[in-house]
């Protein structure tokens, strides 16, 4: 196992062995094995925007397979999706790869300002489809945080002492901010601590943009001058905002862009220190073989194989 | 037994052989048996409706031994009802066909928008009554939706452990959405993606109109230009939409009507691919020599018997 | 063990010997063991103000390990952190100092006047990262008191139980009273008396100022001729509401000011029989150095080594 | 992952996905992934034999650690320990080798011909240990077997309900049967379908001699003319005693022995069809380079690299 | 935290911070603080040998408190006794010492080669008695043992869980063995290792003779020339056994004896490795002033301050 795996399990020393061994799998596992890096795939969005959104510019998406078979064939370090997707695979893909199975999940078919999702799925239905991690969404400036909050820390306590690692995807989305805020740099620093926190063991944030949202926060960037002009830099500032880089943080690629934009935004978290990213929408609604070609693109910039 | 369901069994990989026996169960009996497709009675009118709306028309029908008596001679794959009309049953007919217990359910003597049903019964229940498989209705897009599916959530996961099946009703209604809304194309695929992901074996739909409710969506089946001018088309998409056909959904008939427009829809259903259909009204409110050949001539559409 | 420290276990009288024996931890450690006078280290800011407002001041607080070897080097009587904060180092430092582990943590980016915090970690937490208390915020005033007063109810049973002690910080804020108010000599006693009747072992208040926010408070005020106009006398009726000074009270530091001003606020707090301070940010946020020989300053002020 | 791990997943469908990643792991790692083939490293014997008599001959073995450090250098598919064992080096060595620990095990200071073994640890133990399967001991033919059997029933329930997997060492031995009998070809093939029958995904069995010991087997051996002048023949016969092959049945090597003789015992499993051995004295009792080249060549004949 | 301290506390890295603070308490307090070594005083004697064999020979020790302050006017690491003895003391002087409630006791009302004692506490009377630590006895060599495997197996998950350390008194004692042969060199050991593997944190044998009880051990001995002439070689191979050192080890005082014999015994203890002493008999069976003189001087022989 390489130096720098182990340098990152040190920094769980709470955990039990079983959890720091689930950690261990995903850095393990895949073209980025021993980096410390991550490429992880996550399908959630047929349940979060429906089917026709989410597979229809790719239809073979619409079967659970696919998702597995693209995972494992881009060498992705992990597959996350909520319970229905994972229990039509994982027994036909048993131990190929390490799966993290998304714990509860929101429709668009009910509006509102203030994200409030359901519990999809249990620490012990992870154990028996043979998950290494949960995975949780909580919305800070949602009315309803504090339901979300105090669900994972119940699910977490469950899952670290059954020996599996916690992920928490950390999306700031609600009336409590606007909507420029959901990506402000002030406000993703936060979510990012939020959720370490909160007892996460990774972090999923999105890229923050230079906007500051908080008066309070503006004053305190400003007077100490904290630099978050490049991409790289306000990454790097997440990273620290992340107990100083001791917890594991990735970044989502949010929207369907442009590829050049994309692997710009990867070279600016690998250069701020981001530990990788967890890419949904711009995998796998690309035919497979483009999605591959461009996956394999993302890992090389993270492991330096390419600038 | 049948390729066919031997096929459709080998998508539930993920669930132990209770659970697969129990949904081999459903697929061998009845007058479809071997074939993969479903003709269930379910009668939980009483309850939702209130029993003069449900039983006047044929009050034979108020005797709970009726409806079992029905769908065993009619040679249905299941008769799915709640609690009571099962425990008023279930020892005379014991082992005589396939139930399904109803686990939620709503009266109509309180009003409001958004649904919210009562639990009435449990996986414990549904064991003692020599069940195969578990009933539930979701109402995606009512603000109760989420305590919906995490009730779901707990009660597929115990009736899993204790090898039953899980049957789904996914019927979008409540604030979220208009009226017309309720059976859009692309509500209706959601609907059904949802209860996928909750972990369903088998979904029950309505049968979707040309209606495109969300804005989001209608960009997507436009510049995709998914076909949806016919039934059965649209039946073939909420099927993919359904993991891309490896989940079992079968179409509710709905309010009475015509007896040629039903036969018209069950066409579609069969023609799209749909595996069949669970009609309630249109069966036990017509008098039962009626409705044993109306039933007989739908389960001839779906074996390719009738045109 | 001192007679001072026999003195005020003799007010726990109900309290099991596990719990005792963790007052007895919390009073034993640092440079004023033994004395019955407290001065905490708590870190609870990075959630409830965000990472860069909390510790870009002093950038070497944003590695949780920062804060622990600071209250060790200090010699602080405790440390005080969320969950994720003592997870990062309750491995690493073990058996170093007593820890607190709180219970409960609001963020700010949801606004609104009334507090609702989210419970954040659990007392089985508490003990598998081997705390000798736990900690509680409750906000007297606020539309959500009685939740959080139903939740520390809950959370203080079961840490006497399991042999921990009960800090709760008592602030009131919210809809109930004025900005003024909040730090109103009568609503600081009121706040320390619910907190005590609420079965909190110790308490933490912020320094009452001479304003009297309630009318039929007033009267009692002016009739009584209760002295308040010095903070000396104004802390002694604090502690006299808190159980005739048979419970521990400490005050808390606020905002960073000018360190002239804490030392004479300590002063008062230590004149008028108050049992300490909690100090987070004057202590976290200034350089290490400084830090250090600011809470050797304050520490003597109660030891009593200095004016 | 190769065709003949999936081959050998597909014998078990009635475990959840969980089991069956976990038997995939223990197949994909270390030298022999992917072939299908098993070499473990078991060290029990300082519970079973005392410390002196399993670790003098090789001092560094005292250690714990050195048993994981070898089983990794070697690139066996498991390490297998009682609890202690376990819990000494999987937090340094967490993720780096699939972990099975044994939940029950027999010491020396307590004759008596009928082996009743101690339960040493817990399922939950195992998942708090990151372990990828529970094994466990029953001596078919002592008095205490059927508590054995009862012990393993309930904690292989409890183990595959969690996703690990269950590792079954069947040795006969008691007062129902011979010295000699303990090897006798009809008794390790009747205690290998014990095993099976019991649950067991993995078998481990002792190398069988071609005396037969039960008089009523021996009659039916003789009339059907069964091949076991062999040892290759006897392994093929003990294999299809484990449900025709379609269990993975390993065997001891036991005491230690002439290196050559190991060999040639090696291949004779290989080429009766066995699926591996578990090799505990003869590898950390030999001086540790010793010990590599020693696995490295057993390795090398199941793989198929030597003859 | 001393190096030495902190250098033991790595030894048990598959435990969680609770566990590991709990041993450092042990560790530092007392005049040993910091140093690594222990004595420790038990009075389980009432419950074992009757109280006017326990305490007559020094009456005040009749007295429950008469322990609790002889422990702590000592200097001793902690204090062991059984439920009552702690309950009668704890309140008075909670926090004033790491406390070690033992969970089983043998009475002498009832005869018999095999000892079997009773469970006499629960861990949860730990946590609410304030201790730092289970104790319990297992009697290898017993008829009963393997109900004593089975029951510190329970016990120490769940006193781990919940944050406290583990010791295991192991006395080979029963039909298993002869008188000699409880305190022989390879029975030591062995009783040694299976403490240890069965998870203990601290495991407390008595001194070993250079007798050999078995005769499979005899021949390793001999042949591996294992030194055991004296009581320090004697105790290095125990202590070697005990995972290598990486495990507490400490050794019981035994029947009261001459006090240089005991001096002797303690300079052979501390020569050969050993972590200390657990003296009870010799220590409260002595005038209080006497005794205090005596542990004061076992404690410097274990400090290097005496011969």
């Amino acid at each position: 196992m390489s130096e720098r795996v182990h340098e990152i399990l040190s920094w769980y020393g709470s955990d039990n062995p079983g959890t720091r061994a689930n950690l261990a799998r995903l850095m393990n596992h895949g073209r980025l094995a021993g980096t410390g890096r991550f490429v992880i795939l996550p399908v959630d969005q047929g349940f979060e925007h429906g089917p026709a959104r989410s597979f229809a510019p790719n239809p073979p998406g619409y079967d659970p397979r696919y998702h597995f078979e693209l995972a494992i064939a881009a060498g992705c370090n992990a597959y996350a999706a909520p319970l229905g997707f994972l229990e039509a695979g994982a027994g036909e893909f048993a131990g190929e790869m390490p799966l993290i199975l998304k714990l509860n999940n929101s429709d668009s078919l009910y509006g509102g300002n203030d994200p409030s999702p359901a519990i999809t799925g249990s620490v012990d239905d992870a154990l028996r489809l043979g998950c290494s991690a949960i995975g949780f969404t909580i919305y800070p400036a949602s009315a309803a945080r504090n339901e979300m909050y105090g669900q994972i820390r119940a699910l977490a306590e469950e899952a670290k002492r059954k020996g599996l690692a916690v992920v928490v995807w950390s999306y700031p989305r609600g009336s409590g901010i606007s909507k420029e805020g959901e990506t402000a740099i002030d406000v993703v620093a936060y979510a990012a601590q939020i959720a370490c926190q909160l007892g996460a063991h990774i972090v999923k944030v999105k890229p923050p943009t230079a906007h500051i949202e908080q008066g309070a926060a503006k004053k305190v960037y400003e007077k100490e001058r904290i630099p978050i002009a490049t991409l790289a830099e306000r990454v790097r500032h997440v990273v620290q905002s992340a107990f100083n880089g001791r917890r594991i943080v990735i970044f989502s690629g949010g929207e369907a862009k442009d590829t050049a934009a994309i692997f710009d935004e990867v070279r600016g978290i690998r250069d701020g220190g981001g530990f990788g990213s967890i890419i949904g929408r711009n995998s796998f609604q690309r035919p497979r073989a483009e999605a591959l070609d461009f996956l394999r693109q993302v890992m090389d910039i993270y492991a330096g194989k390419a600038k």
